[in-house]
């Protein structure tokens, strides 16, 4: 059960609100969000949500059957709406595209893709920093000194940032840099990283776990939340199958289920969703038909120099095709 | 290699190039399909295409590093056309829409179905009378019975048959009142029932099997067309995997790999693919953008009554909305 | 539920008994096996059994909420015994060898192969003589003519066979020169194939799917069962995963887990389980200890000019040893 | 290609070796750990290997196929021993036993599996004090509090403790009370915590990621070794696959690959493994025959009271049963 207390809620009233919940034999978690505060109760007996609903401090109460509850949309029936100012925002009805390359390289290629960007009139750029590699010997991203000067020309141009946080120790030597921290697949289920996230006043892209379930994402959404950070959006990247043939198996099917279970917006991710570059796009299109409130791909001037994931990286000639089609189709979509 | 043969080749020049693609150390495979014949050489050695391309009888020779040849787009660019007559096709940019129940019921059942997919301008049914299902105790289906029944129906109605034959003896039994016969995931891998397809001179669906890669698919498409019929088409219908929140991964992959990799028509199936209803419809209009050139899909007047797959069955509102949707989405695929 | 009926009942006692379960809602199957005659009652009300039980004609009565009947060990409790002539059985307290080689491949191969399995004290010998491919082009085995040379060696050597039926007009083909029909693993699912090997008085093994669960598995054997043969043995010969360090993933669980449900013998096949020949051991050997009644397994006298699967395919002098080792581990697990 | 350096060599000789590596075009790693000095060089070219194996200051030198390279057997014949002192060692040829609770849960437990442990002659005591759980609403460990009520305890028995480390900041609290970290399935690719464990000269056990490959498993063992610490073992628990009947999927083949592979301890958890209680000792048994060093388990005084993983959890009885058979199967082992 969910119960969203009311602002000014004196302690006394919160405490009988606790010892009533407590006898329901419910275990019971405090949260404060930037936006409110609830208390979670945990716990399977059924009883007469009225008996506590009446209490005197209780703004709103909610059973939820989900292992999730305040990113279930049983509760919030209202879509997120993530706010990255400058009129730039992530949300149902919309449809956010965060294009960039796979990794940071220096100034040369942050400027030719903010141009790039520009001219399509893409708003937020995405670009790795601190890359997560699974040999030690591969190239591990430019690390903060990157992400600052990525900063600057970023801001210029008035392009919005999204990069991957790998640990609990970058989040506050990234903060002044980013508009949005992206927790990559390998990080789905680091729990610290997530409670930690879940202390700052910026939004969290959350991907899906290599092999993670839905309702896996689902939960560590809630741990974000419920450490109060609410701007939070859920992202399909693909899951490892025994097919071979494509890099990773888009989970279309996540992007309608994520979007009818909770109230934050879903991206998806094609790039990884396939890992081939000519089939990029078609399936990028599949995504926003299946429902996702924005698109993150990969895209370099020339992907075959890219330090890393070239084979999936669109180059800008394909990348403009793309955001034109994503447009048409995005449109069509919501005309019907 | 695959050797196209000319029509009015003289058995001695079929001798010589016989001999000469056993000197290069290949096994040969005498193919004759409906429409042509052709020697198939399976091997590795790299030799000189136009040593053998010379010879006299060839008309054409492609070399195809595929494991599957005939069903490759490298020998053959040029797209299948599947023709049910009748003015009607499946192909390339077309689109084709098979819809149906899970289970053929009895005529009352038969003659609503026709009535919505006629209100529809949809001209293929789809709808089991063999049932393959997990335990010996369940609705097993009709029978030829019941497909006689349907059949008839159809036939006024001026509509196409596509149901699923699950062994040998059917084939014959079933062949009068088929338009299309379909292989289940379950059977994508009977070999011999596969062979004996490739006898018969009317269109064959295969559906990718229940974890079947999609080289796996190719290959059992190119023992029906290596076996004589040319009238194939593949299906998507969604893989095993560790998820469970859906009853498959519908593999969005597959479909944009398979229309790269071979020239026969691919088609989508969404309500196996998902397996519940109310994400039918967005998986549907998902798969049509990555590239499908037909959907199957199931509907029942009411799905909470059919025999079998309820849950993931449209009632016929919902079917003529996806319908209507689902041209939507195909003109503008194709506009772009 | 499974009523088992008496042997003499009067066909009045039948009526009532059926009318009886059918006004419980439940839907009734009536099973007549080699060994007894069964109702098998499907459905989901709760009832007293003692309301049933009590009736004239019924020998024993039980409820299993498996899926599957008549397999399940909450029915049958002894553990079943497939008696193949000449004092060779299978049966849980054994440890059944049955080694050969991937293809029967001609006359001197199968006699250096009974000669090897003689030498060793091994009684049953595998081999397939219709092999299915997944490509056309593969070598796909020499037919009922292997199969009767290889026949008149086994007998004349007291050497049982176990080979693959692929098809249903295979079954009677072949009866006279099998002793164990193989389902592989692609026609687990084959549901015409099973009913068919139900009314066959020989001993069947069904391989579990290539993705098949535990559960499809043990429904495909009640297909046989049910229909009327309960000579019946399951195999786990690994599952397809993502990993691939080796062809399969040898599902170790299966073994403890299928012993735990049913009271059918489970036979290990680790040359399948993990498809590496230098593991093939290690791999059979924990299977012993996991419960396994029997292995199953490739022997070649040369193994590199095998026609097929010749890299998990041991040499006389691997299997010899192999043999050896699982005796002993056989005997301490039964001692402990 | 690893270069071994020797102890004492000249800083110009150094330069000379990487000069000469660099080319060769290949990457090239320093890598010092606490046992020696290495250079990793990554590259593809062919090269004779005695243009730099003879220059001065170099040990040895060998050239690595594998991604990985100082876990490789193909670099380090000899295996790893891991010395955790008071003569006890995790090894090949040895079979380490490390039992305990899911999660520590108070002093009481703690002694009590003390005396469990000392009764069976077990040295090792497994217990989670910081446990990564899927929902923030579950118990998540009593933290390192828990962990130094537990030190006493296990220090005055004469036991070893191995926990699992969640995040870097833990490493240096925890350092005084462990005698192994272990990192989780959930972090096996963490690879921050990864480099930072490299820098600790304590032993480490690596977890296989819920769906990580055994080249993934291998890589991040290469993250530790290459940042310092060679005090490594590897651990299969249960890989995550589509079949429910059983937890994960113990893969029993990785063991056997493992041990080819790596020069690395392998232990064996089939706790994760099924994750069901009865079925524990059938596949600890299997794991040790399949070739592992050892094995880690749940055990619990009252295992349906235990706070997480109480399904599969032995209780003492069965836990002193399976220790006794395992040092049987490990016995017999040894001597074939």
């Amino acid at each position: 059960m969910i119960i969203q207390l009311e602002k000014e809620i004196a302690e006394k009233d919160k405490e009988n609100i606790i010892k009533k919940v407590r006898d329901l034999k419910y275990k019971i978690t405090d949260v404060r969000t930037q936006k409110g505060d609830y208390l979670i109760g945990i716990g399977k007996k059924e009883f007469d949500i009225r008996d506590v609903g009446h209490m005197p401090g209780i703004a709103d109460i909610h059973i939820v059957s989900d292992d999730y509850k305040l990113v279930s949309k049983k509760w919030k029936v209202k879509p997120t709406v993530i706010d990255l100012g400058d009129g730039i925002t992530i949300e149902k009805g919309g449809m956010a595209i965060m294009a960039g390359p796979c990794s940071i390289e220096g100034e040369e290629q942050i400027r030719k893709t903010i141009d790039h960007l520009r001219e399509n009139d893409v708003k937020i750029m995405r670009g790795g920093v601190y890359k997560p590699r699974s040999s030690p010997y591969s190239f591990r991203g430019l690390g903060i000194d990157g992400l600052k000067v990525w900063y600057k020309a970023a801001r210029e141009a008035g392009i919005k940032i999204i990069t991957e946080v790998m640990q609990v120790s970058q989040i506050e030597e990234m903060y002044e840099y980013v508009d949005i921290y992206q927790v990559g697949a390998r990080n789905t289920q680091n729990f610290n990283l997530l409670d930690e996230l879940g202390l700052v006043d910026k939004p969290v892209l959350i991907k899906r776990g290599i092999s993670g379930t839905i309702d896996e994402l689902l939960s560590s959404a809630e741990y974000v939340f419920s450490a109060g950070n609410e701007n939070l959006m859920l992202c399909e990247r693909g899951i490892r199958t025994y097919e071979k043939a494509s890099r990773n198996t888009m989970d279309i099917n996540a992007i309608s289920i994520l979007k009818e279970k909770s109230h934050l917006p879903v991206i998806a991710d094609p790039s990884h969703g396939i890992g081939i570059r000519d089939h990029v796009e078609p399936i990028a299109l599949a995504c926003i038909m299946a429902g996702a409130d924005g698109v993150i791909y990969e895209t370099h001037e020339k992907p075959e120099e890219a330090y890393s994931d070239g084979q999936q990286t669109l180059d800008f000639r394909e990348s403009a095709r793309l955001i034109h089609k994503m447009r048409k189709v995005f449109e069509l979509r919501e005309s019907m």
